[in-house]
């Protein structure tokens, strides 16, 4: 295929579809995961999904984007209002990062309304359930 | 077509292409519409474009959006930050709206971090440029 | 009659009784329009109506009552919240102004517990529905 | 009569007339009283007044309301700003309450601005002076 | 019985079981009242239930409990967020006092997340219900 | 003599001498009262102590202060902090009132800091022990 | 004329000499406009004034101002406090802002300290009555 | 037994007995952790302990218990300040947590006087030392 | 004489009954100083003065008063807001210092609530005029 | 001359045409201050040039400027943002002061943006370069 | 040799000569590391390094310092701006840490600027690249 | 020698072994001066000291600077926390600044924990007691 991505989810990510699922709905992850690698291929795009609770994990895995990908979708779950690790991380690798949020973060409590990792993605997307992850896949096969 | 979507900007937007051409790109407000226009048509969505600076030409035609569309996507420029009147008059249709920003505010200055907006939207899309309208003509047509 | 009423309606109150009717009731805009005429009748009160969702025509409306009213009653909506410039033509007329609320303010969001207009106003009236025109009324009759 | 009403005054709503007649005019609390117990009957409510300084007397007096009253009015003088303790008293018996003060509490200094028991209120009525009282009766009348 | 302990509820707490049902329960004070002291002569401790709404009734029996109790277990109420007055006259008697909730503070209005008295005190228990009364009586049976 | 004073002492002032001892010395409250009465005699000054942990009667107190007395001296102990019913009464009646505290209230926490009281009295002496009553009567002596 | 000025005048600043006299003199703005008109002949510049009381008018001109002056002089009155369009639409066009106030902002409410629209201006004159918009065309005539 | 309950410690409560034993007491983690398990035991309650200084070890371990604990005690140390990843962990999963600090964190630094946490738990034990734990034990017995 | 005591004042305490006289009074400082000295004199104090608008002049001095005075009585005027070099002075030197101040700072600006030298004085007397300085030196006698 | 004007500059003015000059231009304050001179002489006014570094200077001479000018142009430099003593030695005369400042203190660092002397001068010049002087020198001339 | 020594790098500073050489410089971590190894033997300090994107594998770290080491020298990445939990640890071993930045965090973005971890460090050094680590290597072999 | 280092020290530095020795140790400022010229010597740099309790004495002399030395290394006493003025005045010079405080001052009070010089400073070293004027001169000697 053309084009690499990948799919970065964070903390607790790996339950959707079990808790909470007034906010996150009933899919499960797995099925999401599959959905979004299914889209990806009408796009041209081989998708790879890397889900972990370990912000340490996920620090790695941002590293080592820097050669191996084309884009990174990434959904850091709660840590998207903490970790200044994580976006020290994507600041200092040159791939192009798609922030994605299945809720209205703006919906929610106070203090999801703001990301630390956002002013160093491209762009953020944020309230259109597991479509998120698809149009963040429209743009990175546009650019 | 199938499904009927107003693409409404808020104030300034018809400068883009001409003013602060470092944030927006060089691309203008004219042909930027015309590519919507013609990406809708291959998702068969007829989409409308309203363009005002005025606020209470805003919320009348959100009013309006109520009998004649499916969904709306806004940009409503720096009314984002301030306008409440606006936020009642989205939260007052049963339409779903889609924020659009074509920077990524939340690389810019501070108090234009928060949307006054977002809340009663379907979700927020920025920092994608052109591309965030198409990403929500997308969403639009996958619901 | 004796005395003459201007009640001022701000933005998105045209679609009182429609939108979000578990918040401002069922019965619409017009209804109500009628009932606080029919009040101020039996007052001996002739109100006159304005609504509008443009800040600016409610300004050009303040200064005029300055020559043509006893009093205004005022519901700017979501204005309320920061319009100074609304707050500035209030303070600019010599007519006693009355601020009215449909929703108790007090158990909403953060946002709309303040008032930039006030503090220039006579006083405020928030949380009995449409009674808050009528209470108003009352007090204008009895000054 | 029809309807028996409670009209509870806070601490040093015994002085209006005496104090800051600046700011609450010279017509003493006694006279004021009568005037909202005369005003009462023409709406056939009975009118019953209590005034303390105490917190814990007024407390005392709303669990009571809870078998004896219609409604009751309420202006909780300074404690308005600060006595939670009032305000869970208010929330925990099922009679509608009208809070009231005399004069516009958002003219005033700023800690005077915020109200800790009008959001467990129906409304509040704000700046109108002894009138205040009226309309709130004029609301129970109503409703 | 080999300790003496004093139960001192604040202001609306003879409510319970009345007012707020959702937040509180069904069973009455008078029934948590008996349990309390049920539970604490298994135990081997002679409780003692004193209520008030009055904040000084509350801090003179505070100053009394120096010299009569083992240990104090307090539910100051909404006192617990704004009476200095009475974390003050925590401070000034030499008895291990235990701040007891019933609902988990933290899951209600911002103003009751912070207690003033609780730094004053041993600890604080708070979400568990009437048991938070208990778990404080196990604490002072263990020291 | 020639003047009354009243010295009114506020909640746990009563403890003086016996809790925190660190902070307010080993003198007890009832000697101090007799150095005050005794020093207030050298100046001709007649000295009345009252002293109560209930808000409400050191409010009913200052209502009669009104007429009976030359000057006030008020430590209100923690309501310095946050009744403004005290401070209400105080401006309330046209007695010159010094607000003093034995301790120096800027060198303890945060919330000591601020007092509502100060700025309706004439003026404030905090941190120099029982002499800060004696500066009072001196003060008082000298206008 | 050597140079061409636009002097755009913001909501309520037609009532100059009407309302609010203490603060803002009783020349009426129709005398200020023609002397700061007649000033500009004696500096060789063309003076147009446009005043309005709606936000979208005034964004319409600056838009149209691009092509048009060598210089703005705007005194946007309250909408200096909150209109980011207004920011915008100036931050959009490339000619340059002189802001003026004729009351010294920094004397008045605090809300009337800060400026939007100030950031994307040349600078900002405050306090010097209609001096202010004299003094702006001294700085233009020397640029 | 009848009942099965995980108690999870977070980062450096290994180190309890250990680190700052003015604090935290003399007595080691190990010995604490062996008094809580003997303790479970006369309340027929099998319990398990996991410590980790691992944020995504924590997370995993919460997953997990969904399946096999009736209720679950979480010191989550300094986490508790600001891992909303934990958090949104405990929201995600059906089984109640009962959150524990051995001091009284009301009691010492600013940032420790608030718990992310705490709102997704049942309620919260904090200042009793190791009887915390025997404290939430007696709770999950209770209910 | 006994004692001797530095009476040092502040940047504009040179101005007193010059300028704004609304809030000083009209006593010239040259008049208040030899009040001052008079009064000490009854009381046995020998008391200099040094004024000076100079802050580095201000801490000289206090560095001075180390080894030649029994009492520093400080009015810093406006530099008690602001300046952390007086009080770090005033922390470095083993004599007990009176802070005064002849207004009453919580009746003014809010800037002026705060002192950030008072945390360093033994206590802060403001409000009394020209009396502040005799209360002072009653106190240093007293000691 | 008919009037006589002080030109007061504060810390580091010294240094404008050699400091950043990217911020504040090459010409050397010592031709700035030759060209405002120059300047006054047009409008037959003598302008007299003091700068320092030091404070206490700037107010000996503020205080100096009482008798001797009939208005005083002031840039204090960085003391504009927390030099509460040269506020008060500006309020403490009765001369005109006119606050200037080179560079738009609303374009920069946010701390710049607040002025403690504004208040209590005429009015505040700032962002025209060395233009602000010879603008509040018309408008000396002018009064 | 003499003293052993921890440098301990938390996230992201493997990447330093590789990302953001703006700010870092263009010297890999590698060849840093070596230079303080060396530099390190010039003082008889064996000095051992430690990197970790892991927070939980760093506190582990800190936990055996205890034993181990005459000293740690932390550069906490961006962990010092959030990890209570590294604070506990280092506050929880008694050895002395010194913390180091190599850029300046008091020039960047406002989050940098406070550390949650030097309060509990001998002292913090910042801005001075990889000198910084030399320095604290100087300060141990001084002590 | 080849290099020229100025040392500049602030108000109240002139105490440091006599005032506060709990904070500062016993070592007297001229020890420390004399120890900080040896240590230069060894680096080859010849150290000046100069301390002032003045602000104007110290900006002078960081003008001064700007043609005499290789490097300055500044405690600006509590002026680093609210000197404006000190600040621009090492921007305005091209001399590299080295921030050293000897205590730590994030261990401090608040006030203490931010610095107005650091960001216009190479970076800033504190709570290595003397040993951060050696490590200054380290690095100066480095560069």
């Amino acid at each position: 295929m053309s084009k690499k991505v990948l799919l970065l989810l964070g903390p607790n990510l790996n339950l959707v579809g079990v808790r909470e699922t007034g906010i996150y709905g009933v899919e499960t992850a797995e099925t999401i995961k599959e959905e979004v690698i299914a889209y990806g291929k009408t796009l041209n795009i081989a998708v790879t999904v890397f889900q972990s609770n370990w912000e340490g994990a996920l620090i790695d895995e941002i590293h080592k984007s820097r050669l191996e990908y084309d884009g990174v979708i990434i959904n850091p779950g709660a840590l998207t209002h903490y970790s200044y690790s994580l976006r020290d991380a994507i600041a200092g690798v040159n791939v192009p990062f798609v922030e994605v949020h299945m809720s209205n973060i703006h919906k929610r409590e106070e203090f999801r309304h703001t990301s630390v990792t956002a002013p160093v993605c491209v762009g953020q997307i944020t309230g259109f359930g597991k479509n998120g992850y698809l149009m963040a896949l429209n743009y990175i096969a546009a650019i």
